[in-house]
């Protein structure tokens, strides 16, 4: 079960967020009633205010740096806001440094840093395989999210792919396919594999063979159009793909060739990306990752490191599925 | 034509934007040769490094606030990475914020981001109609970049809507196309109106038609489906839509009716979003609306507000149209 947020809170005592933060840390000028239903909707809720956080209040830079390489902002933007949501809103300031992937950039960002007393660091990125390390003086303790550092040391927190691709295989299984086919990206992205894994896992523990073997290529909606079109002569009954894009090019040939999506093949994607998953046609089932917890489990250990009780290694966030029309709903 | 960045400076010379920046500021463990190719290629291109960022070496926090209410970095990511560039990579360091829409929420923000002393603030947003300013404390300068106050002090810096719309109107005209229509979002948005506008005008000069009504409705793929069935009747040879979403929409239905794009009917597309222009069928010819330009422009006027030389009222950055498969390349 997921932990209360401040957003949650707020939602159930039917005020704004910044109404709840203040009334919670007891800032600003509310009604005494308006700061009673806040703290009764957060009891209710069983929300702990961040302790940690609040511990931090002496001889800090109340700021963390986060480095990420993700020019486009799909990974990055929801792991930085539930950052936010676990530094406190405003009590840890984010400084934002965008490396463009070019390691030089990074190192000057990271001495930028280090000379501006950031407490800690988040280090964000896209995963393909493990990156190197980022060396930061001593006292600054770092933590990866979405990413991991090829030394092992971490501490990392990634979602849970292999457990996603599994979810998406039980939930097929589920509605009584039994001719599963995957579609996915690269095979050098570790994500990639491991989502495979865990669909393979998934089909094994049932009992059923996979529908052809896994068909790597791109992250791409050309790549899903080409793939299904070589697929189609396996007849599948189901294709989980491993991004909402690649289902969305499935989605094109399955329509071009007038085979019906769920009825003759059930769809299920990868990322819950909104404008992808909710645009196509029928909206996809889809594999969400979970981003914003990741960044407040991040910005948990960052905090944990920061006062004195660092976590070592890789920590995984479950994903969960968001069931639509193309797989039945 | 565009001001040379360090960007471009880095790939005439064949190295990575950090040693650029290093060659450039006389700082880090270079060549010497690797100096001089630097400031050859520097010089060749006219690039002249920011003598204002320089300027502020004195007494100041060399911070800056980015605060932001767009929340999937859609629009945010791409004006912040122009920002940095006009900022100097680490040499001005951005806090980014993201007030999720809430004013209250936003209001922390800026007492937070003041007690931290930045030099100046930059706001960005999705723009529906003007915003209330935000109120800082005398001698921060903001600057408003994709949005704009309500009181019309500014400076805001605004991508050319309207000549975005002209742009893609003159397009089409030039292909030959007579029987153009325009599809976009909702009315109330000011950069739907002023793209419309932009559109008729274009036709107006050139004495032709438009086909039909514009259609607003959603900045939706399923909005663009919806309103391209409303005007088939109208039996137009090209379509303009105010954003990429719509025109995937639009492609949507014109395949379902067997109409060939660009063949039958050629398309235009807003936004020049990749995921969603390249992934379409076919790829599409869509406006571009320089973000990381307009982000480069805003910081350029913080940094003389900076210096106390503000700028006022509101900037505008031209569009350009990319020309792709779905109006014939």
């Amino acid at each position: 079960m997921r932990r209360a947020t401040i957003r949650d809170v707020a939602a159930a005592a039917g005020v704004s967020i910044g109404t709840a933060s203040k009334a919670l840390n007891g800032q600003g000028k509310l009604r005494a009633e308006t700061r009673e239903r806040v703290a009764a909707a957060a009891q209710e809720l069983g929300f702990a205010p961040n302790t940690l956080a609040q511990a931090l209040l002496a001889g800090r830079s109340y700021t963390v740096g986060l480095i990420t390489t993700d020019s486009f902002g799909r990974f990055s933007i929801p792991v930085m806001l539930g950052a936010e949501d676990a530094l406190g809103i405003g009590q840890i300031s984010v400084f934002m440094c965008d490396t463009r992937d070019d390691p030089e950039r990074e190192e000057r960002y990271v001495e930028m840093l280090a000379a501006r007393r950031v407490d800690g660091l988040i280090v964000a990125g896209r995963r393909i395989e493990p990156r190197a390390p980022v060396r930061t003086g001593p006292g600054i303790p770092v933590v990866y999210a979405m990413t991991q550092p090829a030394n092992g040391h971490g501490p990392a927190v990634l979602p849970d792919d292999e457990g996603g691709g599994r979810l998406a295989a039980e939930h097929l299984l589920a509605i009584g396919r039994r001719r599963i086919a995957h579609i996915t990206g690269p095979e050098r992205f570790l994500n990639a594999r491991l989502r495979a894994r865990g669909f393979a896992a998934a089909l094994l523990a049932a009992g059923v063979e996979p529908c052809g073997h896994t068909r790597y290529g791109e992250w791409t909606e050309r790549w899903g159009r080409e793939a299904a079109g070589q697929l189609l002569a396996d007849r599948p009954d189901a294709i989980f793909c491993g991004s909402d894009q690649i289902a969305r090019g499935v989605a094109d040939t399955l329509r071009a060739v007038g085979r019906r999506i769920p009825e003759d093949v059930a769809l299920v994607g990868f990322d819950n990306w909104a404008p992808m998953a909710l645009g196509a046609l029928p909206p996809l089932t889809s594999v969400d990752m979970c981003l914003e917890e990741v960044g407040r489990v991040a910005a948990g250990y960052l905090l944990a490191g920061i006062s004195g009780d660092p976590a070592h290694g890789v920590h995984t966030v479950p994903c969960r599925l968001v069931v639509r029309e193309s797989s039945g709903g």
